[in-house]
């Protein structure tokens, strides 16, 4: 008789596994273990109105989520909070926008270039490129820009695709057309050594990469300038009148939750993520290096403010490599592994990215696969 | 000793009340008293990933608010669902943005004329203006659009700002390039009569105006072609990655207990909403007629097959008017009544859009500047 645990492992053994997005799926086991902690409950007569603080220059973002990512950003040390404002968005995907919108309303001349370093973020292209917006370009990789008169450079650090400590690239110190935004989706212990609390002009943050609640499409941004956060709020309104109430009380609850346990020795989350992070990335590795075939980027260790030691990173995602002259996105998918294009991330053939937040038992198909390949390969085939 | 009560009434009586947005707060009592019958629970774990089901197009739709807004619309019998596309965004105002640029994608020449007959709900043109596409251009008001090529007519029936019963007003039946958005976010019993089952190509609805939650940003467009609907998806995709989990199935159990009460004799909420309307429009046509300055469309009445009966309209938002020369918004600012301007409606400065769904307090102490004004009025001045 067949166990239904086997019966389990042959249908997904069978099929296509889906690494291209990064759906944090990870994390669900840690928040079912608290997940009474987390609950919310919400009747039927709650959060009817479109406002959320009328006082408030951003008037649909709730005071009890402001409150909360204060706190976490406080207690995990990786952002300055005062004398910011605070920008709730429909996951930072929309604050980006709002972002790149805002900046772009402010400059002096349009479009206003927008550039980040090669390999980026591939769904940066998109965001700047779908609406055809009169009011700032694309301008793809930051290495080599050079173009005169205003310009947006998106700085990710970690770097999404291939976890690199990212600064700008396109240094104007003293031009006041040189705006930049910092997305800080991956700047959490679990992922990276917290060395410094960063305090820039525009940082994003996403509810979906700390704690893996993508459902729920929170987001913020950290905003210096008044000017600027008062154009993201416009733009947020106009695009959809604001964010989900409900969404923004539940990551309010949670992030509140972390914040109290992450100090804790049994349940704190980021410790957890930690070392889940890093066995993973160390059974790739071992792969890897086993198989003579494929690169990954090599991480210096750095003190974490956080944990009080000193540590490596362990991205969200893989930048996988391979030294064979071929296209790794399709060799990948004939072995049943959908990735990422490194093209798609300004970047070459021979680079895919790999999300490292799947699943345990996807990632482990994942693991087997890349060995099959690895021995289709070191024979030529 | 001063009563709380009627310390509440000098403090609105003395501040600024605001009925230019329309924010649905009047049906909060009805909610409270049937709140447990709605409350969702959702525990730390739910919800996690981006997708609510990889078999759909709309992969980001929860399976249970497609059902809930099937089963709705089926009770109400205002629309079709079948052989349909549902795509769910944040808000019908995202959903509208969709549409613009999915029709826009698909058109032989850009920029795609958009185009909606006056009075219109002014946000359409910050929605078509704001990000200064090349892929479409607002072209104002549909009376009079003559220009060739490619265009779209939003057609919002009932209307807003004025609650009259729209068709398309551009009518080029064989043309190709025509194509039209049928909003009918006022298409519910409780603000006119149901007089047919809507059967139109793009039809948009949003949970806000029907039940009042506002706060949840829900929409839906059930759309018939396969390729407008996918292209909406994927503009909700770059947009914002979907559309939050928590406010969906919070919206799915709402429109479920709607659905199941709206054959009941005491807690049907349409014939709640509805006796509430009639009632405050009968109080502001009794205030207008009584003050010979102020003007108000006149609607038919007509049989709606919802309530089994004929029945006038009580729209969303009252379409007021005067009869002197002069700039209603400002008087009625003097007066610290905030509305919105018919320019900014593609009307005149003799008309204003005021929300009829502000809480009841609220709604009375308009109808009482209301008639300070029309005294100073006659005295003329």
């Amino acid at each position: 008789m067949v166990k239904l645990e086997n019966m389990k492992n042959i249908s997904l053994s069978d099929s296509v596994i889906n690494l291209d997005h990064g759906d944090p799926t990870a994390y669900e086991e840690y928040w079912r273990k608290i997940s009474d902690r987390c609950t919310v409950t919400i009747r039927g007569c709650d959060l009817m109105s479109y406002f959320s603080d009328v006082n408030n220059m951003c008037w649909f973002l709730e005071p009890e989520l402001a409150e909360a990512i204060k706190e976490l950003h406080a207690a995990v040390g990786n952002a300055a909070t005062e004398d910011r404002y605070i920008v709730v968005g429909t996951g930072s995907t929309q604050l980006c926008q709002a972002a790149v919108h805002a900046l772009s309303s402010l400059a002096g001349t349009q479009p206003v270039s927008v550039v980040a370093a090669a390999p980026y973020y591939s769904t940066y292209v998109e965001e700047t490129t779908y609406v055809r917006s009169g009011m700032y370009k694309w301008e793809g990789d930051a290495w080599g820009f050079d173009k005169k008169g205003p310009y947006i450079e998106l700085v990710t650090s970690p770097n999404n695709p291939d976890g690199t400590i990212r600064e700008t690239v396109v240094n104007r110190p003293d031009d006041d057309e040189a705006k930049v935004i910092h997305d800080f989706a991956y700047y959490w212990p679990h992922y990276t050594p917290i060395t410094r609390r960063q305090d820039h002009d525009i940082m994003l943050f996403t509810f979906s990469k700390i704690t893996g609640h993508a459902g729920s499409r929170i987001g913020w941004a950290l905003v210096k300038d008044k000017e600027v956060a008062k154009k993201m709020v416009e733009y947020i309104i106009v695009n959809s009148i604001g964010v989900s109430k409900e969404s923004q009380i539940r990551a309010a609850k949670i992030l509140k939750v972390l914040k109290e346990t992450c100090k804790s020795e049994t349940e704190n989350f980021f410790e957890y993520g930690h070392v889940m992070m890093k066995n993973r990335w160390e059974k790739l590795r071992g792969m890897v290096k086993e198989s003579n075939v494929f690169t990954l980027p090599k991480y210096p260790e750095a003190y974490c403010t956080f944990f009080g030691k000193t540590l490596g990173s362990y991205p969200a995602f893989a930048w996988l490599g391979t030294k064979e002259e071929t296209d790794l996105v399709n060799d990948l998918r004939r072995h049943k592994v959908m990735s990422r294009a490194g093209e798609r991330c300004g970047s070459d053939k021979k680079h895919v990215r790999v999300s490292m937040l799947c699943r345990e038992d996807v990632f482990n198909v994942f693991l087997e696969r890349l060995a099959n390949m690895k021995f289709i390969k070191s024979t030529g085939l």
